[in-house]
C-alpha cells in the first residue's frame, strides 16, 4: 500500500521481514497490477508492495517471477509454489482464498456472465492503447464502452456486482480512472458523452467515492505526468515516491 | 456428440425438441470447441452439438452467440440469460455447475496454479498457427512445450491433474491430437524429440486411451485433410459428417 520506489537493475532485492506476508510485484502505474492492489485492499489483507522499473528490470525479477511479469503475487508461506500471474487469475485467487466481502459471484452462471463480461472488456484497453500509440480517435473506445453502459442498464444496480462494487467493478475501474489521459492528449477530440454514457457517468462517480479505488488512487494529473514521461522514452516510475 | 453436418448461411435455424437441454454451438475441428466438449463429454452431460461452418456463418447465429463465436453454449432451461463463450469460461462454469468427476482442484492456490499453466499454454496454439500460417520452423512450438514437460516432471503424475486426467490435461489436448498435421506439412522438418518431450510422450499416448478423447476424436488423417482443403480455400468442415 506504499507508494515505494520502483527497484530497478542493480538494485538489491529487497530486504523484508521473515513474516510470512504476501508480496506484491507491481508498478505503480499499471492497470493490471491496479486490480490486485483492488482486490488486496477490498479484502484487506496484509501485503508488501514491491514497484518495479519494468524498463530496467532487477535482475532478481526472474526469481519471484519467472515471466519477468507484474503484478505477481508471492505466496511466501507457501514454500516452494511460483508466484501467481495474470491480474484475473491473482483477483479471483484472492477472492477464493479470502471470502470476505465476496467478490465475485458464487452462483456458477452469475460468475461465468460476470467473467465473461470482464472478457469483453479486452476491447477497452485496446482502444486506449491505440489511442496513445497511433494518436487515433475515440471511435473504438466508445463502442467499446457502449457495452458496459447496456449492461448497467440491463442489470438496474449502481455497481456492475449490484448496490456494492465487486469484481466487475474492480476490474474494469483501472481504464476508468486513466481516461483523463486520453482527454489530455486527445483534447477536443475526446468526445465522453455523458448522455450516451449516463450509467457509466454515475458509476464512475460513485467508484471514484469508494474507499477501495481511494486506496490505490493516483489523480488525473499525476497520471497525466506518468504518461508525459513515457512517451517522451524517460518514464517517471517513481513521480510518487 | 453427433457429427453433424456444419449449417450455413441461408439455413434454417435447427428444430430442436424444447428439452431444456443446453446446446454447444461448435465446429467440428475448432480446437477450442473442442475443449467444451471434452468438458462435457467427462461430465456426460446431456446437449445438443450444433455445428457452425464459420467461412459462411447462418444469418440466426447472431441470436444465440451474439459475437459470433464458437464455442458457444446456449443453457436454454436458464430463460433470457445470454450463451456462455470462451472455452477457459465454458469449462469452469461446467466444473462448478457439475461437479462430478471434478476437474479443477478445488484448493485455491491450486487452481490458480493450474489455471496459470493453462494461460502459459496460449504460446502452444500460437506457434501451431504460425507453422501453418508462415511455414515457419518448430523452434517456437518446441520451447513453448518444454515447459509443460518440465510441469509433468515436476508434478510426478501422469496426467496434468494427478492419476486422472482433469482440466490442464483437457484444455490443452486438442492441440496435441493435430500435431499431426504438422507433421504432414513439414515432413522432415517436423522433429518431435521422444527423449526431450519423454514425459509428454507417454501423457499422449495415454490420453489416446481416454475414453472422453475418445468420444469426440478426430483420426490424424481427418485433420490433415481438413487443413489441407482449409488451406486450399474450399474447407470441407462436413468430412465426418
Amino acid at each position: 500500500m506504499s507508494a515505494g520506489k520502483h527497484l530497478t537493475k542493480g538494485s538489491a532485492k529487497p530486504a523484508l521481514p521473515d513474516d510470512g506476508v504476501p508480496r506484491l510485484y507491481s508498478m505503480r502505474f499499471c492497470p493490471f497490477a491496479h486490480r490486485a492492489h483492488l482486490v488486496l485492499n477490498a479484502k484487506k489483507v496484509p501485503h508488501h508492495s514491491i514497484y518495479i522499473n519494468l524498463t530496467e528490470k532487477p535482475e532478481w525479477l526472474v526469481d519471484v517471477s519467472p515471466l519477468l511479469k507484474v503484478p505477481a503475487l508471492q505466496l511466501v508461506a507457501e514454500k516452494s509454489k511460483p508466484s501467481l500471474i495474470e491480474s484475473l487469475i491473482i483477483s479471483e485467487y484472492l477472492d477464493e482464498q479470502h471470502p470476505q466481502p465476496a467478490l465475485l459471484p458464487k452462483e456458477p452462471l452469475q460468475r461465468a456472465l460476470d467473467k465473461i463480461l470482464v472478457e469483453r472488456f479486452n476491447a477497452v484497453p485496446g482502444a486506449f492503447m491505440k489511442i496513445l500509440s497511433n494518436d487515433v480517435g475515440t471511435d473504438e473506445l466508445w463502442t467499446a464502452v457502449d457495452i458496459f453502459e447496456a449492461e448497467l442498464a440491463h442489470r438496474t444496480t449502481p455497481y456492475f456486482s449490484g448496490s456494492q462494487p465487486g469484481y466487475v467493478d474492480y476490474m474494469l475501474w483501472p481504464w476508468f480512472e486513466r481516461f483523463p489521459v486520453l482527454e489530455y492528449y486527445l483534447k477536443e477530440r475526446y468526445s465522453f458523452d455523458k448522455q450516451r454514457f449516463a450509467k457509466i457517468s454515475a458509476w464512475i462517480e460513485l467508484m471514484l467515492k469508494d474507499p477501495v479505488v481511494q486506496s490505490h488512487f493516483v489523480t488525473p494529473e499525476q497520471h497525466i505526468e506518468y504518461w508525459r514521461t513515457r512517451k517522451a522514452g524517460q518514464t517517471n516510475y517513481d513521480l510518487l515516491a
